[in-house]
């Protein structure tokens, strides 16, 4: 059994790379940094590595949006695996820094942004610094005895930080959710390979778009789904770049895609949509 | 007739800037910068300005899902117009400076992000520089002649740069959504200070959360839209915080809040709603 690659958002000490670290820990795998969304999904098409992390919820590093529009652009894609991290802001700074010494705080603009209550509260007079993940931060924040960072826990161990506060993210979503993207011809039919599926209960992804856009075709859809008593997790519309005004549907179901009822409602709704494309099926694995 | 004050996401120069500044050049009204969409909800609150832009779809800068879950949070805003900005990237630089001289590339990571497939082609051995916002970035390039920057057309005006390439973003959404919100108690009756709203074809927003999460249930609240031949121009599912698991729906209809049968409708779905607010019913302004 060989072990698979894995591309993620890097450089080490982002959320992704949290999330990837704690996966492979379980269940083998190797770890490749990309230096942005785009990249991964170029290593992936490659064939550079057999799988990559993309964020599809309440990211705090790299856009859902952008993530969601190279899905839809590359076909190839199948979605294999969702991998839930339960967000917790830590301050963090060099070893023997007092949260009364800082005077500037790095972080990536989102993590900035979910810590705002903490920020405005505690550390009002800091000057803020703006990186592109919280990874970069911490490497900026060792130089100096007057800067703190604002990230993971993980930080703490790979740059050898102390904790000066932690869970600054107060009432804000409390978790990212990210898929494992490979391309659709892949076999990962050991299961060994992409941890244990049994217990897990799985979700079906699509992407879809009505043939014409008028009142009341979505609720059309959705009917397919309520009549097998199928539960949406998940819904979004994303504008359509082709025809200016049009939307697709992104839509989360619960169940696999081998359930009789789910195909036949994937059935129907497909026949009635103008775009239509399975995402994947896929079971869930939640980081401790 | 006093002039409105209107807070936005600064600096001068973002995508919010050159919105807001559109705008109010048309019907009037002073601009105040905030450093981020949480000091812009904080200033409206505060009563020390009377409406606040936020982004609310493909934004740039500043996060939408801040924007979403800051309007859930506070009850006592209101959305009262909706400005849609074409999005248009610009790789900019101090005058004189030739494309073949640049070494790094100066913006904000969503910017940056949209631009991938023009940077890959053009400008692949330049080193990526994250800032908070483009203005930031423009500031930035200004001082050496090896840099470039990436943003609006409006910060070759504001920094005095030159325009190296033109429509950067390349097959991506191309537009993006604000909304000016303000406390639900502001009276703007006399029309002229929030623009003409007789062309304009209304939108109404809402929130809501069924009383019990069930397979169908967003089916039946479009139900109620559907039966009234009322078009959908958007929706997105959020976690709530409170109940882990369970969702808010954000949709968007086409229509007035003052068309009986949209009242209809809504009444039907706050019926079913565990929780259920009008964020407001508004005009659009389109920026040219």
């Amino acid at each position: 059994m060989k072990n698979l690659d894995y591309a993620y958002l890097g450089p080490p000490g982002t959320f992704s790379e949290q999330a990837i670290s704690a996966y492979c820990s379980k269940y083998g795998g190797k770890t490749h940094a990309c230096d942005s969304i785009r990249d991964i999904v170029e290593t992936i098409v490659k064939d550079e590595v057999d799988l990559g992390l993309l964020p599809l919820e309440n990211s705090l590093e790299g856009s859902v949006n952008l993530s969601l529009d190279l899905l839809y652009k590359h076909s190839e894609l199948k979605l294999y695996r969702e991998i839930v991290l339960p967000i917790a802001h830590y301050l963090l700074a060099a070893p023997g820094v007092k949260k009364e010494d800082i005077k500037k705080i790095y972080s990536h603009p989102q993590a900035i942004a979910q810590s705002g209550d903490y920020i405005n509260r505690h550390l009002s007079e800091a000057k803020i610094v703006y990186t592109d993940s919280t990874a970069a931060a911490a490497a900026e924040a060792l130089k100096h005895d007057d800067r703190a960072v604002i990230g993971s826990i993980r930080l703490a161990d790979i740059y050898q930080l102390d904790v000066l506060a932690e869970n600054l993210q107060g009432d804000l979503p409390n978790a990212t959710r990210f898929v494992l993207a490979a391309k659709a011809d892949k076999d990962f039919s050991d299961k060994n390979h992409l941890g244990n599926n049994a217990e897990s209960q799985f979700k079906t992804s699509i992407i879809c778009a009505p043939e014409v856009n008028r009142a009341g075709v979505l609720h059309e859809m959705l009917g397919e789904f309520a009549k097998k008593e199928i539960d949406l997790s998940r819904i979004e519309s994303r504008p359509t770049r082709q025809r200016l005004g049009e939307y697709l549907f992104y839509i989360d179901l619960m169940g696999s895609s081998e359930d009789p009822d789910l195909i036949e409602a994937l059935n129907e709704v497909e026949a009635m949509s103008g775009y239509f494309r399975l995402l994947g099926s896929y079971p869930k694995t939640v980081i401790k």
